[in-house]
């Protein structure tokens, strides 16, 4: 951390300052320019409020040099980190594919959409139990009911099941049933949700907030690595911007961003991001060549009549077109599809 | 709700489209102007997903007609609500003053600072027992010790308490403990948590979303209000925007479009809004120019040794100083001061 | 400016970096912390890209230190600028008030909407002879002819005048006619402009860019600065953000920030800012509550036959209500209002 | 366009209303819901304001059936326009490669690095004679002396020159030496510039605004068509978010929505869109996934001591490597490079 100290500070103000700076066990290493002193600060910061010296009158600017996330950063362990969920791998030269309804509907359903993915060649499956829904009047899903038929699902084809938890309550329960433990964009910053998840062994599929920057959502990511759980997928999913064409903006630029920052795998939802079925296709293709460790694709055998986001959703059919598209691209960038 | 049809549309299609609008137990109003057809759901459209039919290829467009909000919305109730907290009234015509540290830190401090706000003159005390942090290896508040101190600064002050809870698992003991309790922006869309607040009759304080439109709090304030609580405060800390300059950028006019939108008491958070002590005056008073039901403003008796926020903190002699300012703007717009 | 060096930084590298930071005039003052290595660079860098260094691979981060605006910049003239407008000033103790439609449509129009401006006691006139419309369909302004119009009205009421320029072939005839020429939002960077204008010793008032950020706007404003002409004023008139509700949303942050940063006068318009003609009343207190020095709001004689913006307008009857209430705010402000 | 109409409006306000749009030479299509009226407008809307009605106080909500665009909308023109430029084609099946330095600084800097992109395989080359600089005090480019330089590259190796303006009065000298005049992002809106262009039929390449919506960049695309002039280029280099990792973040969603809304060819700047050399690459792969016809790259023979945007740049060997990387996608996509 670096401070700036304004033009005007007298010698005493310096002096209560780097008087404060060490009482927190740090060294304070001064260097005088012409007419700006700039302080820097030796030892861990990385505990430290940018704001704690900002009070200060005297400090113009505080500069953070290191980034605060440790466990995340690929600095501090440079290989790629590989999770292996049920014999598939994720993160590297491996490429998933997860896919499958916004919301578990019924058995039905969820069997049935899970057939026809395995069919087409998906690596998991994915449907939500319980969704996070802007009005309290809209569906909810089926809670635990949801999770029950999506075991079944996952017995009929083999298929491992990716779905959200919204609360600690439920937690024992995706603990035994879910592969993936999903975290969506607005629970990103629940810290009492992250530490929890942070303190079992289950993969969590960390999805980044509707505006949250590379570093928060690295950070949220340290909340679950801090408590010991190493296995963080993390999904880009759009963010929000002034365009409402699309539903979100995808930024395909955070999967090379977060590659660079960190060494964990990241993923691409090109149903969230752009709320357009016929935009998955080409933005799945986008995210191959930007190097993601693979996508998640809404898929519905009745995009008109579900309960919740058909209108992103793809049919069974269309899914099966898609797919070898995007296995061309995985191949021609060395990857291997893992189903 | 109102579909817009494509050009191109055939009859059929249409068919198709007014069958599933009439099995949803709505009435399809089909109006045809040049080239263009446009069909009006009437009924109760306030379930539905705008979503729901743009995913039929004739469909251009989805356009909503009413606020999906209803207990929230001024139009279902035009008169303003007033929560009364502890003998202080919250809404209409009444002021409110809430202040006291981000974060309570000893005992000591706590009602050391309580007594100086009783002093000049506040309404409520704030004091957060736990803290939402974007990094774990930031202080995360005291937790129930917390509370305990709370409790005996408002037993030396009689100052009700507004503190932020971030789980469910501790709510027992802040219904107990609190008198206001707060959901923090990045838990405005933690639904679990808003259901369950909303299963008790306590004032809650809700914060607006670091990214939300209105529609969204106001959506947020639905999943209290629709459980049974009626008691909710709206609280405007300033929204995310390019600037860097202020921490957040306060949106002044949301005090303006609530107040329109809906009858529930809105409040505005200059600490945060702009995380400069320098500007938390002039904030208030703009707030009470534009109608605001009170101020939430951050004091700290040392901002420097804050363990959080102190940067954006005033001290209790500025706090005495600013006070008087803002009750002179209270008086002109015909407004009380509640203490 | 500040070079942070990355860890694995060899000594050829920093010698190399080095000589190139020496051959531009400036000296590297070197400071080597517990792993991190920092450089320090004295001289002037105002004229240096914050780029220029980070295409350096043993660069991890390059910090500014100072703003790189001068002549705007309060730092370097510590006194309010005070403009002298035929004899209205602006700037410091002084609040002007600048009314009038956003288009000038007939001479008969805008000479009655001066004379009720008159009545009511405004500052100066505004009126839109070139109208930058988001459509080329659209009432693009009478050009000239407007300009004729708002002479007239100006000799019948002795209002100075304000009109927006969008390009500098027309520049002799705003010189001439126009006592404050306006540079509007959408050509904040046009650059070209700006410097032709500098040229001048017109009054200057240069809008907030949609989505500018503070310094962004005030080295726009130093284009016209660096050139000569030091009459400036700044205007907010509200930022692009994710909320529909209002057109833009009002930053009114940015008075407090921009009269702390530079010694320009700065004047609000909550007329763009929000929108909503029921709203420019309270946001003119807010902006006169922070400090502004004036505002500027849309007055139409029939709104709803309005070419432009009439939705935004008030009546001026509306007008003469609001004007004595923003007067009362102005009053206790101890500023004086210029008329 | 549609009128929702407030509950309470009284059939005397209904009258009045229909009048002004029947006075207008428009048909009102009135509809009546439970509780709702709405009124379709059939006729002509382009050149109304959305605003004109919103001003009536029984007017709800004014909602706009059809895009403001007319002769950017495909759905006016279906087939793909197809622009050649000196024997190469841009549009539908054909994809470019514009690259060159940001600035041209010097006769041999510009023929250096030409020959090596020609060697390379590209297909026109950029270089700036006239630089928006956020800075009065940056290097502002070479101006005429610039394009001289380009015309003798352009003579030694047969690359069409790409060269951006910034005003009019320059405009008979780029007509006759540049190949593709570029509007940069700062000027998007500069409507006295689009208009200009319009009067010309030299291709045109119009960058995004930094913080356009699509509608808004087609309507500026209009500007130029409405004119006479129909060779446009739209070019996505990225909108500002709140992540400040990348300079901007690309939004590689908007080749495939420009795409379908118009029929004009679409381009995509990596170099800007992310600010980071290392990126060029695999964003310009993900731009040919999503059906780009072009890219446009930032290449400087030596990126540390370019006078402007040297970070973002790559270098010639750099590109030389990129290059066959780029064709291998563009033929995956059935597409031509066109050289």
């Amino acid at each position: 951390m670096i401070l700036v100290l304004k033009r005007g500070a007298t010698e005493h103000q310096k002096e209560e300052l780097i008087k404060h700076i060490e009482g927190m066990g740090l060294k304070a290493h001064v260097s005088v320019g012409e007419g700006t002193t700039i302080i820097g600060l030796v030892g861990d910061t990385s505990k430290l409020s940018s704001f704690t010296f900002s009070s200060y009158e005297i400090v113009d600017n505080v500069l953070r040099v290191t980034e605060p996330f440790k466990q995340a950063n690929r600095m501090f362990k440079p290989d790629d980190t590989i999770i292996d969920v049920c014999g598939r791998k994720v993160g590297q030269g491996y490429f998933v594919v997860i896919s499958g309804p916004c919301s578990v509907e019924s058995e039905e359903q969820i069997v049935g959409i899970a057939r026809e993915l395995k069919k087409a060649g998906a690596s998991f499956l994915r449907g939500g139990a319980y969704k996070p829904r802007t009005s309290p009047y809209s569906f909810q899903g089926l809670g635990l009911e949801g999770l029950d038929y999506l075991k079944t699902a996952k017995q009929e084809t083999g298929l491992p099941i990716v779905s959200e938890i919204m609360s600690t309550d439920v937690l024992d329960r995706f603990i035994e049933d879910v592969d993936i433990i999903q975290v969506g964009a607005r629970n990103m910053q629940n810290f009492v949700l992250l530490r929890e998840l942070g303190r079992t062994n289950k993969p969590i599929l960390l999805k980044r907030g509707l505006s949250a920057t590379y570093q928060e959502w690295l950070m949220s990511a340290e909340y679950i690595l801090s408590e010991g759980n190493k296995n963080v997928i993390l999904c880009e999913r759009g963010i929000r911007t002034f365009e409402n064409y699309t539903r979100n903006t995808l930024d395909i630029s955070a999967v090379l961003a977060i590659k660079k920052l960190s060494h964990l795998p990241v993923i691409v939802d090109p149903s969230h991001g752009s709320g357009k079925p016929w935009m998955v296709g080409p933005l799945s293709k986008a995210a191959v060549a930007c190097g993601a460790d693979g996508v998640i694709i809404e898929v519905h055998n009745n995009p008109k009549c579900a309960l919740s986001d058909g209108e992103q959703s793809i049919t069974p059919e269309q899914y099966a077109e898609i797919l070898p598209k995007i296995k061309k691209y995985v191949e021609i960038e060395d990857k291997q599809l893992e189903v």
